[in-house]
């Protein structure tokens, strides 16, 4: 166990990568050496922990989370991360603490700075808005530590915002890695992200975005299927499409779900607002137009109810590579006749794979520590290396 | 001080035990054995702690806790167990992230379990479904665990609920165990678990439930006094009956506080809904009828109203055993004239335990703390032998 | 560095201070050689934090904190205080936990102390309650420690009462320090704590009575302006001229901010509600009375719309000495322009002070850990020395 721990801390040795005191906000900002780099850390503090060794680096310190939309799931990632490596959560939250947009972010992100090491920033609601924030909060992040009134810069990590959702589309990478044995042994493979229906409205766009311009780099042929009018933001598909063609992979966009997932090896199927309907709606938000809003929310249901078959189920999985395409899903899933009438998943189909999507899900505080780990130290295998030397337990004295 | 620790640490190996890897959710499905060794190890993590030894056996790790109803002693205590030994508490708010219920409490369970420890759960609103909702989570960790997605199955701790509140009865059986010297010289001990007078409506059943099912295993002659109707679940009442049976005590139903404290070493007059109101107000929880839940507090309260005489006061203490009973109570007490117009207990009398009852809710945090340490290692002696060795200062460097 | 730190914490045996298991509850009651201690251990824990050394004293404990008005700021400074010296904050949320008025104080901060270091408490929206509250709280403590019931006294610290808010004070005056080398260097310097216009009512008092009660103590001239009706509490305002004269210092009132700012060193423009308005507003809060609170507010605003002019800008800079006078606030400002029409400070004035308020600001967590780190150890050099000597990393392994 720990030589085989030991031989994957000395592989990191050759990766050389740019993660050092960097945000981590998007997936295609990164190079690949910088994925791999975290995929790897992440996998190695997964075993640590499983084998009763404790990778706590901080001896104090704090995680701050900012969360402008509800979560389970992520905020105990983040909380897990957090506290696997020493530092503590703190919420902040913006009803008792009337966080101030604008001008003033740049105050509030100091003020809560001063012995913090890691802001994790959830913004995922309106278009346009939440990377943006994030990148507000590092630029007054770094003039706070330019003029010394931090004294480190905190870490940024994107915990989903309107873009992108980078700590479930790597943890969703490192679930494909240890599925297939090897990110080279996903070239080739089929991978579908297909819309699904879902009786509820506006869900964000950060999946399946995140998903395309992430599994595009390894040589897969990436498959994203919708019914028309339900586009991403056109910006993150050109990046796919790009990411296929450098990879050796390939991209394509169709209008069918059944047709898609022919021959799939992967299919990722998930509801999400078309494009133009949440920049609609993030306008109606900001104009506060609350007429508006209920307006649009039922011609958006009404649109949508128009693909109640765009439901995974049974007769598709048939039609899929040996009828057993890997199913994901960041979770929780619309699952008919379970969670909703009818929905993303059918029940039956959603069994058979429930244990896998919460394996899936099972990776993401690994991905978030990797995040932290690799932002503060320059040199992950060499501080990993010690932490094994160390030894000290989690449990037990 | 230190050769005591060490002489009550080398006792527990006497102690053959069940609790290794065990939820603890009921004290009845614990033996006498179980309970004395969460006593113990209670009363040596105490004793650690007031002479700056630190119990910590945890770098890392979370303790969630789900409250579905307001509590400020019960959080706190568990918050302290749970730093004390080096876990952090994340508090699993259904507001912020709405949990699920019935299919889906398997799928939460899990999410919120990668890298926990414990998930303390208090669940005593509804008769029925509290304990229910605990063995779902249970059952889900443990589909989790053998499956692979978690590393270690979270113990599960029972926070209160709709049968027994075994933390508040473990800490009263210690504090009795420590008012008296030995749980041997609770035999024969007269205690009295009485109905009381509270202007307010649907106090849960599990207090005395609890007290009931714990405390007739120790040879104690239990009285159960209340007015007629206030029954409590049956089920429980018979598992006190054999116990009561088994331990050489008795176990006696009255209904008349003024006679059921006659002689009486220890009283705890605590007030309770009537078992059937709680089953009605159960159904019409469920069925959303507001206007039926109001009929039906009316119509207790108004019930309740007839037994403003079952206050425990200084005329009933001069009927007790040399007139100096042990008062009881799990507080926060209706305490007449300080709390509320008329309530549980004379304010004079309460004053007169008042910090017998803080001292008996002090026990609390320990007791929690030796469920999570017996749940945690299958030999408690040894691991507490070490950490005394070890000697490590809680405060100080 | 090290050699430096070493010569600071030797520095500090020359100081015979009083604060060793004390309340911080107002510097007035603190003697300057105990507040001269809290700056010198809040700048060495400061410091030991920038070297990657961590001043962690504490392998386990709680710091509760009772935010009974809303807080980031503070909120922020406790938590990292607490971490850094490794105790775990828990909040006392009153609407989870019912914390009750009146005779059960001394309960509820009995049963949140069982395992608890310190109390952090703010409480400043009724005069003549918050400070009451904390001493309250900590007779309750007092009890409960003699008692036997808790294993230690937590200390209190006062987060902001109605009377003092010595966090922010404490801080503001080791800015002060730092800014000019050293506490004898505020000799003779001139700060003005102005009142200034907000289109926001019903400030607290505690910060502007804290400033002129604390920085009186050091020799400084104090200037106090407000327009003829915003008087402080006369108390207070009292012990700021008694401590003038008795430092070799200065004190006095004046009605116009534009006289006031002549020749200043320092400034500190900030709005606050007159003390009878804070009174009458007291009894309108008590009785219920939400009409007569309206309309006091409407002529309180219709009142301070009087003394728009009482706004920091540039004009009144160039009256400063050297036109360059050091601009303090303890944040967020009401800035003409940004956060409100028209406010405390003009916009450019505030931009060339703001990364100084930023630092003013930072001092808080360091404060704040300092004061508990006099409360808990009666010599504090000495276990700085040892924590020193020990030099275990704050982060890295």
């Amino acid at each position: 166990m720990k030589m085989r721990l030991k031989r994957k801390i000395k592989n990191l040795k050759r990766l050389k990568t740019n993660l050092y005191k960097k945000d981590f906000l998007l997936t295609w900002e990164k190079s690949e050496k910088d994925l791999k780099m975290i995929l790897e850390v992440a996998d190695i503090l997964k075993q640590m922990r499983e084998e009763n060794i404790s990778p706590r680096v901080y001896d104090s310190g704090l995680a701050v989370s900012i969360f402008r939309d509800k979560s389970t799931r992520t905020r105990f990632s983040y909380a897990s991360a957090a506290n696997l490596l020493g530092l503590e959560v703190q919420d902040m939250d913006e009803e008792k603490s009337q966080i101030a947009h604008g001008e003033t972010v740049r105050e509030t992100a100091n003020m809560i700075s001063f012995l913090t090491d890691f802001i994790g920033i959830r913004d995922d609601m309106f278009l346009g808005e939440g990377n943006k924030y994030m990148r507000e909060v590092g630029e007054a992040l770094d003039e706070g530590y330019e003029n010394g009134v931090l004294p480190n810069r905190p870490g940024i990590v994107n915990l989903q915002c309107d873009m992108d959702h980078p700590t479930q589309s790597m943890a969703d990478l490192l679930h494909l890695k240890n599925e297939y044995g090897s990110l080279d042994k996903l070239k080739g493979k089929k991978l579908v992200m297909s819309w699904a229906y879902s009786p509820s409205y506006g869900k964000p766009l950060s999946v399946p975005q995140g998903i395309i311009a992430l599994m595009s780099r390894f040589g897969m042929d990436i498959e994203l299927a919708y019914p028309e009018g339900y586009d991403l933001i056109p910006e993150i598909v050109e990046i796919a499409k790009k990411n296929a063609k450098k990879s050796g992979g390939s991209f394509k966009i169709s209008h069918s779900m059944k047709e898609a997932v022919k021959d799939a090896d992967i299919v990722y199927p998930k509801s999400w607002a078309p494009f133009h309907i949440m920049q609609q709606r993030t306008e109606l938000l900001k104009a506060g137009d609350k007429k508006g809003l209920d307006a649009l929310e039922k011609s958006c249901l009404a649109e949508n109810a128009k693909f109640k078959d765009w439901e995974y189920n049974e007769e598709k999985m048939k039609l899929t590579k040996n009828a057993e395409a890997l199913y994901m899903h960041c979770l929780p899933a619309d699952i008919s006749g379970v969670s909703c009438k009818e929905g993303e998943v059918e029940d039956t189909t959603f069994e058979k794979f429930r244990l896998k999507t919460y394996h899936e899900a099972g990776y993401k505080p690994y991905i978030i520590a990797a995040m932290m780990f690799t932002n503060r130290f320059k040199n992950p295998g060499k501080m990993l290396g010690k932490i094994l030397e160390e030894g000290k337990k989690r449990m037990g004295v």
